[in-house]
């Protein structure tokens, strides 16, 4: 495997340079977390003292950051990616950020002589943990090809959707899919308990039909159970929906419905539920309904 | 098995009483529909001349009609099934409608010692002929045993939901949570269309995960295909959400996206797509959609 770089040790990124070690990468590791740096360099990572500085010792730089200003500050800005980074190196983001800046950074770097590829994942900390993560990859063939083995090493669906910024637009699509039939099946369960119908046996009759979905499995289930602890937290899918809604916004692209569970998740996250499980959109329902009549 | 009778036979009603003679029921059916008693009849049926003469010589009795006050006429109207139907008998509705006035009816029964069942189905005109339905039943244990014959004759999951009104809550809850990921599928492939991005590398991208669902692998590639021929027509789908909403209503319960999908079921009726399939809700996006910029 090539010589990679990887900067943002966080929930996620952690466990996926972990995970590059173990199939053998030689590692420049690069984090504001200092605790994260310590554990991959007790596990055989080198530290890079800036983004800069993993950039010229690597021949893949992947970052896996919170927000779209991180990775642009990161990538582009002083002591970045971008100064480091040698002709016929590959820069690869892993965070999930808005499709319109990723396409603004892979043309920086192309002036650069640089290849960029966006590749969001979805599969959470466990799918981090477990190197079973869904990546969705934005780019040219050539660059998917040569960043295959190291996607290999993280992740068990790789699929290459399309040029620079279509695995952002995907990873968007696949946010706006989650949380809206998250917001659905919670409707549907609230109102077959509101209505003296045992919400399991409404999950078990649906489930096997056109309202089937991984949804109403895992999420139902922690509705009936009332289990919220993440998961993955109301407060970063909130964030996603911001994503989505730009994206949106710049196509001209209606989301009525999707506009509403976005409200839900910002009702979720000022009620304090940030940090609990996106199924938790069941409990702001909860919160908005009347007690029950029966 | 024992006598049967069937009033109703459209769409879904003409086939599931096919497939009850098939199954060897001794069957009286009455329609509006004089064709199809035509065929019942010389498929070896006995003609009722009215839904209270069906009652009177049937140990069951389905019903299988358009909406609520069909269904309340019938049943408990001037000679209806309430003024024909003797003590011991059951009365069987799998039509699909209120569970307010369901268990209304399933009262007047009682009083006079006929048990009742709510019984709708879901599975469309497919799954009628091909005695696949999905069968969501509310009523006593002991009333649905006695008609578990009788169900398995026309349906695949045969599922007890709970106490009278329970199948109509459930076929509401599948109602719901279909239409509203049919939306979200919708909103997602045309933001993917819109930015560029092929819908079809998205959609086969979100079936293994998390936004994975029935509706993304059946009605997303109806979207991709625009084959919007029924399938389940966008009109019957607007009568359905009514349902919904009244039982949102009736309970308090708060169901702030499938509002949204009702809007967009209204916007789709209104534009002419009533008796197109409800995964038209893609050509109403598109409709309401500026022209693509790219």
């Amino acid at each position: 495997m090539e010589r990679i770089g990887f900067i943002g040790l966080g929930i996620m990124g952690r466990p996926m340079a972990m995970n590059l070690l173990a199939a053998g990468a030689s590692l420049t590791v690069h984090s504001l977390n200092t605790d994260a740096i310590d554990e991959l360099v007790g596990a055989g990572a080198t530290r890079g003292g800036s983004s800069q500085e993993v950039a010229a010792s690597s021949d893949v730089v992947i970052t896996m950051l919170p927000d779209t200003d991180d990775v642009e500050e990161v990538m582009l800005g002083a002591g970045g990616v971008i100064e480091g980074a040698t002709d016929g190196s590959l820069a690869i983001d892993m965070s999930s950020i808005d499709p319109g800046p990723t396409r603004v950074i892979a043309e920086a770097f192309a002036a650069k002589g640089v290849a960029a590829l966006d590749a969001p994942v979805s599969g959470g900390e466990k799918g981090a943990v477990e190197a079973t993560l869904s990546i969705m990859v934005g780019g040219t063939p050539e660059a998917f090809g040569r960043a295959r083995p190291v996607f290999d090493a993280m992740g068990a669906s790789i699929v290459h959707v399309g040029p620079s910024g279509a695995g952002q637009v995907c990873k968007a699509c696949n946010q706006l899919v989650v949380a809206a039939t998250i917001e659905a099946v919670a409707e549907a369960l609230l109102l077959a308990e509101r209505s003296g119908v045992d919400p399991a046996k409404v999950r078990a009759a649906l489930l096997g039909g056109f309202a089937g979905s991984k949804i109403l499995e895992v999420h139902g289930q922690r509705m009936l159970d009332r289990a919220f602890d993440p998961g993955f937290r109301v407060r970063l899918h909130r964030k996603d929906a911001r994503i989505v809604e730009a994206a949106a916004a710049e196509t001209a692209t209606p989301i009525p419905s999707f506009a509403v569970v976005t409200e839900q998740l910002q009702r979720a996250l000022d009620a304090g539920d940030g940090d609990r499980d996106h199924s938790a959109l069941f409990a702001e329902l909860e919160r908005e309904s009347a007690a029950p009549s029966g």
